[in-house]
């Protein structure tokens, strides 16, 4: 693993990176996987680096859907395997309800056991998804399989970094959907019930609290309603506050030029 | 190579990542180098996935020093040459004074040796920069390392998604420096005397065109100057336009809420 100086104005990212990097290596993260973490690494800058408000509300949503759930279920792929482990377990202890699915995009079923494997390492005791066996309609190939105990039954469905096809689909056969996904204008995002529109370690850190919290709380028996569409317009504007505040600051900041060492002598 | 729907909204992308996920299983492109591809793949979708008008000046402006400057030299690292060969191949026809140079953030001898011949095999007959002797002051271990008949002596060097800590080091020393970034908040990007904000293959083919027109006009002298302040301005100014535009459609777009197929019937 290549080694970056502690100097270096963004270390934190590059050593999550160089983590994934490893990932890949091990064959629990696909290559286009990487590519998917710097469209989320990219709208994570953009977004500040840290939960919103309305992020934050979303997350309290989903809490409260996933405790009211009969058969709540967590769909994970490769990335999510690799990047949350511990914070999905934590999930599951706050939540016993809750199964975990794994659900890849690209499938085979070495990085299926692969991804079970990190999950089990990181304390999840039950995973579904080894062996699906339900197809989901309107999806195609293999894509389109979950497990009849896990998302085939399931009334809410908790999906983090997921493709919009799939959560598209999972909506129209009737599903409850909550999405962490840090492009407010993905078609995950915008299919979803819920979309939660932060950092997925961030976010299942806070929904596990939440969770907790709302477990204390006197029982629900239904979904309180949640609005998506306003949720997705609040991160909107976060970034674009962000953008105006940058476009002050390093407008009017870019470096003096330096003196030429060189002037050019071409074609005088 | 997985394949992919046609029908998938994202197919032409979709090729791509699995193109560069090729150059990662030959050794041309490294992990890190697939997720800086989704950093820019995110500013290019707010971007709007076109040249904008600003880009395009800063294009020609761009093309104006390459044909004025002594010793211009094209810095390439391993996405570069993955995902851009023939255009650079083209961009050295149109200005035979052009010296290409391979520079890698993750350096080995097996790398650059992949990436010249990745170069070469698209049609450059020259690559430099494979036993790099000159050191740029201020970059830690080979990072620092460059060809005393590249960009050792360059006057001025274009570089094409480039790290900020590198691109900071060349104006330091005196370098001008055009820069190909699709994020205008980059240190890339602010360093640079001309920041092109603009994905890679479309500013590299129009590079090459407005290189072509600018020689055939009565030669230049001097380096005209550019704005590059105002040049990251108006790509802000585009990306915050497009979402409040996405904003305005999107919001009110929500899917409606299918029949739901289990209500909740758990802690009655």
């Amino acid at each position: 693993m290549t080694r970056f100086p502690r100097s270096h104005p963004r270390y934190r990212s590059l050593v999550i990176r160089a983590r994934l990097a490893d990932a890949l290596r091990t064959g629990l993260v696909v290559p286009e996987g990487l590519i998917a973490h710097g469209r989320a690494e990219a709208f994570d800058y953009l977004l500040g680096e840290r939960t919103s408000a309305s992020a934050s509300k979303a997350i309290q949503a989903a809490a409260r859907w996933l405790v009211v759930a009969r058969f709540p279920v967590i769909s994970v792929n490769g990335n999510v395997a690799a990047l949350a482990g511990p914070e999905i377990a934590e999930l599951v202890r706050a939540l016993p309800t809750l199964s975990v699915e794994v659900n890849l995009f690209h499938r085979t079923p070495g990085r299926a056991a692969r991804v079970a494997a990190r999950l089990r390492a990181a304390g999840v005791s039950q995973v579904l998804g080894l062996h699906p066996t339900v197809r989901v309609p309107g999806l195609p190939s293999d894509r389109g399989l979950v497990d009849r105990r896990g998302i085939a039954r399931a009334d809410v469905v908790l999906v983090p970094l997921e493709d919009g096809d799939r959560t598209q689909a999972l909506r129209r056969i009737g599903k409850r959907v909550i999405a962490i996904d840090l492009n407010p204008l993905s078609r995950t995002s915008v299919a979803a019930d819920i979309p939660v529109v932060d950092e997925l370690g961030r976010a299942l850190g806070r929904l596990a609290r939440e969770v907790r919290a709302e477990r204390r709380r006197p029982q629900r028996r239904s979904y309180p309603a949640f609005d998506g569409a306003a949720a997705r317009a609040d991160a909107l504007a976060t970034i674009n506050r962000r953008l105006a505040t940058a476009l002050d600051r390093r407008g009017s900041r870019a470096a003096p030029a330096p003196p030429r060492t060189r002037p050019a002598r071409r074609r005088r």
